[in-house]
């Protein structure tokens, strides 16, 4: 006997949009010295975090289900942001409202569209939910706002997705390209602007929050510069009718109660972003001053991770396969043109020691 | 303009599964005394859980991302259940394993076999895909293994749903009830069988695991004995084919780090569990002995709550409001002929003075 499963799933590939750091040290044996693969933060959460998670470990941390209307937390985003909470879902991280947002807007058959090399786990989402992509090449290691509004109106898409910051090229548009493309999205499409990386970018990145266009949804959330990528929440913000859509259809209790209570007290706490945004500022020109010195080119970033031009696919694949042996955790775009590069997260200066002493040896 | 959702979202209604006791504290402006109505452990969590996540409260607990394979919590639990790793799914709670099996075995428009008044959370997903429910009744306040297998044959379900101790009245079946029911699963069919309070009862409640049947999923979580409900992290254990089917469309970083963490503390903690499993017995005595007090009927309870029998649906929700106005939180069954029972849920014995001390106050 066979299962019977959806024709949908059926048709599906097993796949997996990401190895894990761990399952390649199931592989290897030996422990990562650097992880900076990942886009994670290595600089930690807020104190203030740690502190309010500490005093809930225990019944009313851990035992209690999470509030499902994330309230408190909403609410205080609601007064950073300057919109409504009804204009805000708070989830367990940007990938699951993706896949929210598949459900909720793609039929089967629809059109998506997204750039050639862009984020894997959107795309996971969309073939999960039988979409058909139409992908646009990055011009010059940028997405290409241009292009995939002309993509998104030429196959009547349903969905079209970007990153500002981009995702795994580090790059990005200002604030004003993107409000002309927002001003673009063609009828019965939705854009989604996936803005992880935004604390990292210069300040006219983002352009305003506008939630009386029903046509597009932002996201963020707090994996990145509040690095609590292990906690499992993020939100989008939007017209309160696509809220509506995802209190549908979204887990009610998925956000755990720790992620709750650390967010609160990470957006309460400024001073720390500041410093993160420091640390990770100072992060990317090591790794800026690291490929001068070895007369390698780079693209200047605006998030958490810098991707360093090793000339050729064959060539990265090489170096990434070397470092990750020598327990140097760091990953590359998948894609051509973009797979000549290696993305080097910025991690301590320690993490970036161990990374350029490995490099140097192999190189 | 108005958004163009799937028309399957499109034709669902705003609906939630359960509102938190936190709404109801922000409705009333006053904080519960005692939380006993979500089926929540007031024993909290294994001593050495919250040894493990103190440690990782930092980079390598909430900045990393989870391990996607969840391989040393899989390799624990399949040392526990005695079967391959390769037969369980770990992920973000029942709640969301329930989703994922919906998504994954029921096309929309397939009859789906429940009992009526049953999880409404496992409803809400069964909807949110389109799913046509078949509904049988609850036979003596037990769910009818019998009438739902018959059910499931007529309608050529494609799930069938049992609860085993049963949520929300606290009754079970002995193994081998069970056994005979997964015996007569129809072809094209899968026997959602959950198991969440499973710690809570007798011994011979959960039938032998069989991963070579291919038509069985079985549900274990951390929310319940082990005291995470806030932590969202539950399993399921299937054939090898059905959890290549869930990885297909699994959110695969899902899970978060602290509760990988937690989860395999915790299942290292025997001692830990039959210590919360004595305290549950104890607090169902409590409630029993208050029923008895009170010349009120209850049915023996398999789980950490205890179904007490108002007489009439009336009396039950008066009671139950009159409880929630003073500061106590419980909930009961939606759904006649069962809401004529609150459902009294195993608090600790200060939170049973409330419970008892505040009912002889209204009665």
């Amino acid at each position: 006997m066979t299962i019977k499963f959806t024709r949908q799933v059926q048709a599906l590939p097993a796949s997996v949009p990401f190895v894990g750091p761990e399952t390649l040290e199931r592989q290897s044996g030996q422990h990562f010295a650097a992880r900076i693969g990942a886009n994670e933060s290595a600089f930690g959460v807020s104190p203030k975090a740690i502190d309010a998670m500490s005093s809930a470990l225990g019944i009313s941390g851990c035992s209690w289900y999470g509030d499902p209307e994330n309230h408190d937390l909403r609410t205080e985003l609601a007064r950073k942001h300057n919109v409504d909470s009804d204009c805000i879902c708070v989830d367990a991280g940007i990938d699951s409202l993706l896949g929210l947002c598949v459900r909720m807007l793609m039929e089967a058959g629809d059109s998506v569209v997204t750039s050639d090399g862009a984020y894997p786990t959107f795309n996971y989402h969309v073939a999960g939910f039988g979409g058909v992509f139409n992908k646009v090449p990055y011009t010059d290691n940028k997405e290409d706002p241009d292009a995939l509004i002309k993509a998104a109106i030429e196959n009547r898409a349903a969905l079209v997705y970007l990153s500002n910051p981009d995702n795994p090229m580090g790059t990005w548009h200002d604030a004003d390209v993107i409000a002309q493309m927002i001003e673009r999205v063609p009828t019965n499409c939705t854009l989604l602007l996936d803005e992880a990386y935004v604390e990292f970018a210069p300040d006219n990145t983002a352009p305003p929050i506008d939630t009386g266009n029903k046509q597009v949804i932002r996201f963020r959330t707090f994996s990145k510069a509040y690095g609590m990528a292990g906690m499992r929440i993020g939100y989008a913000i939007a017209h309160p009718d696509m809220i509506t859509g995802f209190n549908k259809i979204r887990n009610h209790f998925a956000v755990s109660r720790l992620a709750q209570i650390a967010a609160l007290a990470s957006v309460q706490d400024t001073a720390f972003l500041t410093s993160v945004i420091e640390k990770v500022q100072i992060g990317r020109q090591r790794i800026y001053n690291f490929a001068d010195e070895n007369k390698l080119s780079y693209l200047p970033s605006a998030t958490n991770f810098v991707a360093v031009d090793m000339q050729t696919e064959q060539k990265a694949k090489a170096i990434l396969a070397a470092l990750n042996e020598q327990r140097v955790f760091i990953r590359m775009p998948g894609v051509s043109p973009l797979n000549r590069y290696i993305r080097v997260g910025i991690g301590t200066a320690a993490e970036h020691q161990v990374f350029i002493d490995t490099f140097n040896k192999l190189c």
